[in-house]
């Protein structure tokens, strides 16, 4: 049985306990539900939510590492889900299965993502090899770098060809993409204005394949031949990078132009991580950084089960009123948390 | 002496060792120039940085509290530093001493904050009353949670009874303000498009104030309408917000109108928190994160410090090869972190 990729994100996480090993069985022969509901998983915060995305992680380990991760970021506006959707469409022509994760950290405090322009994603909707999630940021810091590998590691073991994490392209969350990525494709428009050209630079710096979408606009050329120059003269600041001349790819993704060269460029690029040995040294990063997320996840998740014990509070009134600094205070709450943990 | 507030950031961090018991009660005097070396010892990401921060940290702690720490947030292009500007002049006409942290973290590669129309804040940039800082994101997540307080204390204790904390307002940071201000101001602007419209519900929820910038623009009064009943509509999702009228305010900042209308509004969200006790609340609310975003960036610092000795490096081979899922390697990277710590 399979449920169409539009219900995905619809499955609550909660209700009896889950059993892990069922789902996870499932799950790695593609059922869209039991994909669902481990996402659903890997996004809970709670206690017991916890405890069993420990034991999703162990089961999915052994089947993970396959997937192409596509990231594409780039300013708002720039046409992002359109040439996402565009994307999944032309690979789903190759016969690849294509998971896509949106990621959007500019809606923390709804608790959900925004959605508007996703429903483009609807012709999709019924495709039973397109898994889409949505995923928000979970209101604080490092919750994206902690549960978006997470999802991912769920899409790579459900049998994803690729995977593709949309994020909207604004500063951090470019950081965390980079981190993710095998790929990152970095969207341009024309005419975008002074705000796209300043922060140029930073964008190259990420990049592996640029697209500049909206090509029929007038200004498209010149926008083309400026990124081009701007490679020229600027260094691949990834990890793994040196070595690939950064291609720029003209598209119109919402007559679906262009899109061919994007994943040839994209083709381009997996082949050339693997002939290279760059793809190693890139997952290897990516790997490190999500143990690091995980470890300061687990850090803050165990200040926050002080927290009703009282040490965060009393800490806190007493940097308030000055006598003691909130470095000290830090110690004290690490030890709080520490003593906890081996109790 | 003293040096024109423009000259803030320029003062290098590195050198000998500072006296930080001299340059404290410097600070303390409103030394511009000693204000700007503790920013910037704050701001360095060092083991010997650590150090000297903990001993600024430790002797600034009775000296803070003060401030009206006041966050500006909204979209790009709203008019931020024009109104942060115009606010500064505003203040400063009542005699106030106005320090200002521009917060920006969409420059996270580039390890600086983007210039561009921060210039217009070279109008205040011979006033002794004005301390003016650009801080740009530390390149990692949690960066701005623990250096932002950390400098807006310096401006506290430097007898600053303002502090303007402007960021970008998109995603992550309009929370990272907001765990941080006694008062927040969310600017907004006619025509801003769609993008704005579908964010308002979670705008108006961090907002304690509301301005309408670019109130002589088309379209200046429906938004300011909009607003008044979204707010009807709507709870205060702060802590301590209950019971608080958030009111509109229309400016044109860059012909200051309206402004005086703001200062006003600020002045009486101030006057509320102290008669109602929420500003204690928030203080509490704020001391609280502090803490725990120093208590993680230690933890970091800790892994980064073992991350030399090869813990992580190896725990990525495991995960990437399958045999170790990212739990548990979580696990072992903290144990290690934990016993550098002990030793």
């Amino acid at each position: 049985m399979s449920v169409p990729a539009a219900t995905v994100g619809m499955v609550p996480a909660v209700g009896r306990p889950p059993d892990v090993e069922d789902l996870v069985a499932r799950a790695l022969r593609g059922e869209h539900r039991a994909v669902a509901r481990l996402i659903s998983l890997v996004e809970t915060d709670t206690a017991a939510g916890r405890a069993l995305l420990r034991e999703v992680a162990a089961r999915l380990a052994p089947h993970t590492g396959r997937a192409h991760v596509v990231g594409l970021t780039g300013p708002p506006g720039v046409g992002k889900s359109t040439s996402t959707s565009a994307l999944v469409a032309a690979l789903r022509r190759r016969g690849r299965r294509v998971g896509v994760l949106a990621v959007d950290p500019s809606s923390p405090f709804s608790g959900g993502a925004l959605l508007g322009d996703r429903v483009r994603m609807g012709e999709h909707a019924t495709d039973e090899g397109v898994f889409i999630r949505s995923m928000a940021s979970r209101g604080h810091l490092g919750g994206l770098a902690w549960s978006t590998p997470q999802a991912l590691r769920v899409l790579d073991a459900a049998g994803c060809d690729v995977v593709l994490v949309e994020t909207v392209g604004v500063g951090q969350s470019e950081i965390e993409i980079v981190a993710l990525a095998d790929t990152t494709v970095v969207l341009l428009a024309p005419g975008m204005g002074d705000g796209v050209q300043a922060a140029k630079a930073g964008i190259l710096e990420v990049a592996d394949v640029l697209a500049v979408n909206k090509a029929d606009h007038r200004g498209a050329r010149r926008t083309v031949r400026d990124l081009e120059h701007a490679i020229a003269m600027s260094a691949d600041g990834r990890v793994g990078g040196a070595g690939w001349t950064r291609p720029v790819v003209s598209t119109v993704a919402v007559r679906s132009e262009g899109i061919d060269d994007l994943v040839a460029a994209l083709d381009a690029h997996r082949e050339w991580l693997d002939d290279t040995g760059a793809r190693a040294v890139r997952r290897r990063a990516r790997a490190a950084a999500e143990i690091e997320a995980i470890a300061l996840e687990q850090v803050r998740a165990r200040i926050g089960d002080v927290r009703g014990a009282g040490a965060l509070p009393g800490l806190a009134d007493r940097v308030m009123a000055g006598d003691l600094d909130p470095y000290r205070a830090a110690d004290a709450l690490l030890d709080s948390a520490h003593r906890t943990r081996e109790s």
